[in-house]
């Protein structure tokens, strides 16, 4: 060996994150010593010779206790300096390698320390969101056109009603990529003068979401492309391109477009209680963290599966104190209809963006008249305050 | 509605995949009929006038049958055209929202019609790997520098150590990337020359591998720095930058080096048995089709948790006709060691890249002289022939 590496005041720089550890205390504790080691110098203690190393490069555990579900959490903190400055860095510290091993899961991201400036997550929050849209104080409405296999010129014309019924958020559904049926920069045309045309009409301003989801220099390419077409806002899926590609998204200053993440192929680490990430992290700070102004996810009692207190954490994960972090919206979906209206404005009362699918197209011929009944009941202040 | 796009002949071209789905036969064959339309179109057939949508968008269920396991298995056939030429549409697909619903698993890829062509896979296989590391007909070896908090320097005399002990391929370890202890530039012209140095005097072809994981746009950058600075092959984790930057480096002409996939953060995918994707599919065939040359993940009964059956599914993966996709090497660690030597390979055979980590450094101080003793045992001829 030569000259080890010294070392700096910024190895004291560390970060947070609680895991859930599964079995009894002896169990927690040696999964947590695994962990330490594994997510950071992957390497046998014992055969570490540099001081430096084991005192600030391994993780550090700061707090071992029972959950309220009884499982362990253990609060770990890394070095700053082990992340360096790459996103995908940060999320291999996070559950690189332990992803892969059983009884770990994360439970939520911590003190983020200088990360937080460096990783400055989303660009308008909700504050900013309401800004574009001139809607102070109450809930947000969305939708999404499709489906897949209509043309551009179909589904503009969607989106022209839609806007004219006062949705405030129309995205593209997220399987509308690059496809021969309705092009992307067709579509992104057609659409953004279709809804831009609805509120010259309606005096709202309704912003077009393109999905701009795809691989690495054409994701950017397609944003650029919506922008300069006239794109409010920017629809990400960054289960299929990468947390750090909608990172960068929301980080570029030449861009500037509201962020909503999709939570497509992301399902995996949410599905079992032992493993994987948590929903409130997961749907809720991670999705922040990675840039998202809005976080989409399937609520409670849908077509899909999530709990009513896996749906409160991810808001909770919206909303809790982050750094600088702005908060942003949950924006739950997944087979919502204008009965559970009463019900969603009572769980998350107005800071969330409802978004409504197919059920805007039940309500008759006259989908306009449709979009306006949801929008008046978005609109009204919620029956009792949310949690 | 204006005139509805029209169905082409190229909407025929339709590719396979099955999923294992949880329940007895009615619930399979419910939750099968859900899925074609949740990956396509994600909306209420009822809803749908437009025949070619309905005859060609929506996904077909080929086949659906009880499987060994007692699990329903759904053939499904999607059109290419739902793709487009987008690779994360293939995935969005393939997974995008039935991951967030309960018991389905992707279980395998099957015929992949003319994506096959547009999605070419590794450039190398497990074939051109060989040529380049002239070792016809034997198993390779490979091991990681590290730990991490080591320098440059320090990390580059441990790759000169193993190139000089005959290591086939000498990989970073997948959680160094830009840290101020060894910066990426630094390290890998460091590590490049420590290992070409070795290499003259050996004869040997090492090959060096740096970590280029790393966010849009600088993953492409840090591969072709690393090229152009000696490196002999690529370490990317797709978990973290997204299967379709790895793809791309594969699929670049200009480019050309071996790719090393590993496995970071996606082990959420494979940790329940009724949800996410299965070993074979997610390790075994969509790393191949995401270009890498070979697929690192942990054997059984190592520091990770993989069972045997699982780990065969992956060589299988690996190795199965897929097209015209090369076949790829296996690369399981996690915890080798010298003693398990025989056990690895009567299980893999000589078409396997052994990944052997700590365990070079627990033979004592001449590591140059541990390295042959590994190197000896996995160049002889396996015991037993593989299954």
């Amino acid at each position: 060996m030569t000259t080890p590496a010294q070392p700096t005041p910024r190895e004291k720089d560390r970060f947070t994150v609680t895991y859930r550890l599964s079995g009894g205390r002896d169990e927690a504790e040696a999964k947590a010593r695994d962990l330490i080691v594994e997510q950071t110098v992957e390497f046998p203690p014992d055969l570490i010779q540099e001081k430096h190393i084991l005192d600030h490069v391994v993780g550090r555990i700061e707090n071992l206790e029972q959950g309220p579900d009884g499982a362990y959490r253990a609060r770990v903190s890394f070095a700053a300096d082990d992340v360096g400055g790459d996103f995908t860095q940060f999320l291999n510290v996070l559950f690189g390698n332990v992803s892969l091993k059983p009884g770990v899961k994360i439970d939520r991201l911590g003190d983020l320390g200088r990360l937080g400036d460096k990783f400055r997550g989303p660009r308008f929050g909700c504050e900013g969101l309401r800004e574009r849209l001139s809607a102070p104080g109450r809930a947000l409405l969305a939708t999404a056109v499709k489906p897949m296999g209509l043309s551009a010129e179909d589904l503009a014309e969607r989106a022209h009603h839609f806007a004219l019924g006062g949705i405030d958020i129309i995205k593209d559904d997220h399987g509308l990529s690059d496809q021969p049926y309705a092009p992307f920069e067709e579509r992104v045309k057609r659409c953004a003068e279709a809804v831009a045309e609805a509120n010259k009409k309606t005096g709202y301003r309704c912003l077009y979401a393109p999905n701009v989801t795809a691989g690495p220099g054409e994701t950017e390419r397609r944003a650029r492309f919506a922008k300069g077409n006239g794109a409010g806002a920017l629809l990400v899926s960054p289960g299929l391109c990468g947390f750090d590609a909608m990172r960068a998204l929301a980080d570029d200053d030449t861009l500037g477009l509201p962020i909503l993440a999709h939570p497509a192929f992301l399902g995996g680490f949410t599905a079992s209680p032992e493993s994987g990430i948590s929903h409130g992290c997961l749907f809720g700070q991670l999705m922040r963290l990675s840039g998202a102004d809005a976080s989409i996810y399937p609520h409670a009692g849908g077509r899909f599966s999530f709990p009513e207190a896996e749906c409160r954490s991810i808001a909770l994960g919206c909303a809790e104190t982050m750094g600088r972090l702005k908060p942003i919206f949950p924006a739950p979906g997944g087979g919502m209809t204008l009965k559970r209206g009463d019900e969603l404005k009572r769980f998350y009362g107005a800071d969330a963006v409802y978004l409504v699918g197919g059920d805007l197209l039940r309500g008759g011929p006259d989908i306009v008249k449709t979009c306006e009944t949801f929008r008046r009941m978005v609109s009204n202040p919620p029956l009792h305050p949310p949690f």
